[in-house]
């Protein structure tokens, strides 16, 4: 069978994009996407996203399927990907244009910039100790600046979730850190019970970070949407940056604003780099 | 810029391939290869190969671009996919046709089979030693079923050149190898003094073989067509196979046939998997 797709890539994170406006469910099986994100088999691709049908009065609902054939309740890059596969359906690429959609996390609203990017609000932090979790603060404190000895160094660390835990560090040379080494040792420390993303954090000027990340379960990633903006909070917290900042990633730059009124937004590229029609039989 | 492209695969060695039929050299430079070639930000390949005018009487040439902008001379898996693409192109898929194709390794002339494979003729082997080369016996003489210690451990090694070298050990049991481990010692062991490709051999039966292979500069890969002929041929002189073998890799099945006249010819999948667009900018 044919298939007709579209390939985008936020950040070096890259989707397959699946026209189903007129249904409500995926047209594909996660059996399907597992294929199609085969690297040597198939397209090639971190996961498979589907426009469906708005939902509750929303324009559009997002699915996600992993390549693993798991499904994310919602995805930063995916999610601005998804707008500009959107507006380029509705052939109506308006700066300025948003589309409420729905997803498993609730209703987002990304919004089309004037200078091609995508913006999306990623929510307010959440900064308690027993919130992150972990055990650097006894239950309702804050933990910022705190000693923490990993790997024979003592590093200061300041904890912050967007939903998934974060522990923020300063360095004054982002590119000499081992990640390989040292992030793995943070990810199971102890402290952190359900383990942690960490980023290591050069400023660069005040409203310019440059961040290396080792995320939980997944290692040296390009780029990673919730640690960017946990980085610019845990700036502000040690009034190390500026509320709204470029952040520098291997995969490219976001900017982070993070609002007066406690929510963080997230700015970054999303582009079309192919589109094509895939030749399939179902296994 | 916009640029048709079909994306093909053999034995999970992927490549676009462009149709520049009616030119004499590759219509896309090494630079925008590597850039197409990027899993995350491109098209995602192991190389970009082009269908261009025939030369010396030759049918096609086949230039090749690997996905680090450097240009072999030829490639086993990229070959059968370009036959196919020709056949794909000429609308004419008609088991038996061959086409001579010129390569940078002189003419190549693959043949579509009724299975909708492709048998490539892949020559002969070399087996003195100093044509490996390696040190393990003196200049003359094969080197067959010699002893060779290795990771603290003494494997019975079988040396054959198919124009790179091959180091062939036959084992009870091809998964339990640790290729990580074992690979490296044998590709750095003094007695190669050029390297060497070494391939683990379980003997599932005189015409089935399971080959698990380690590459030169490469390391563990899904399938190596040069090292599945230097299997056949050692399987041969140590009486353990038939001269018509199937040889099962990771990334699937090859026949190998070793004719009488002591040519070597390769038959195997190549598969078109989609065909696409890709927008993209000179840099």
């Amino acid at each position: 069978m044919n298939r007709q797709f579209s390939k985008y890539q936020g950040l070096g994170n890259d989707f397959i994009l699946i026209d189903d406006r007129h249904l409500q469910e995926p047209s594909l099986s996660p059996e399907l996407a597992v294929q199609m994100c085969d690297r040597n088999f198939g397209i090639g691709a971190d996961g498979v996203i589907f426009a469906l049908a708005g939902q509750n009065g929303t324009d559009y609902t997002m699915r996600i399927y992993n390549s693993d054939g798991s499904e994310p309740q919602m995805c930063g890059n995916g999610i601005r990907c998804l707008a500009q596969f959107i507006a380029r359906l509705e052939g109506n690429l308006v700066p300025g244009r948003s589309y409420n959609i729905h997803t498993l996390a609730g209703t987002m609203k990304p919004r089309l910039e004037t200078d091609g990017q995508v913006t999306v609000d990623m929510g307010t932090p959440f900064l308690e100790a027993g919130e992150i979790p972990t055990g650097l603060g006894a239950h309702g404190e804050k933990v910022i600046a705190r000693p923490l000895e990993v790997g024979g160094r003592s590093w200061l660390v300041t904890c912050v979730s967007m939903g998934n835990p974060h522990c923020i560090t300063f360095v004054t040379d982002a590119d000499e850190i081992d990640l390989a080494t040292i992030g793995p040792l943070f990810e199971h420390h102890p402290v952190f019970p359900e383990r942690t993303n960490t980023e290591f954090v050069e400023i660069v000027r005040p409203d310019y970070l440059k961040m290396r990340v080792w995320e939980r379960g997944a290692g040296a990633t390009l780029a990673c949407g919730t640690g960017a903006c946990a980085t610019v909070v845990a700036g502000v917290l040690n009034q190390k940056c500026d509320r709204s900042c470029t952040v520098e990633l291997p995969g490219g730059c976001l900017h982070i604003h993070w609002h007066e009124d406690g929510r963080l937004y997230m700015k970054g590229p999303a582009k079309e780099v192919f589109t094509g029609v895939y030749q399939y039989q179902y296994k």
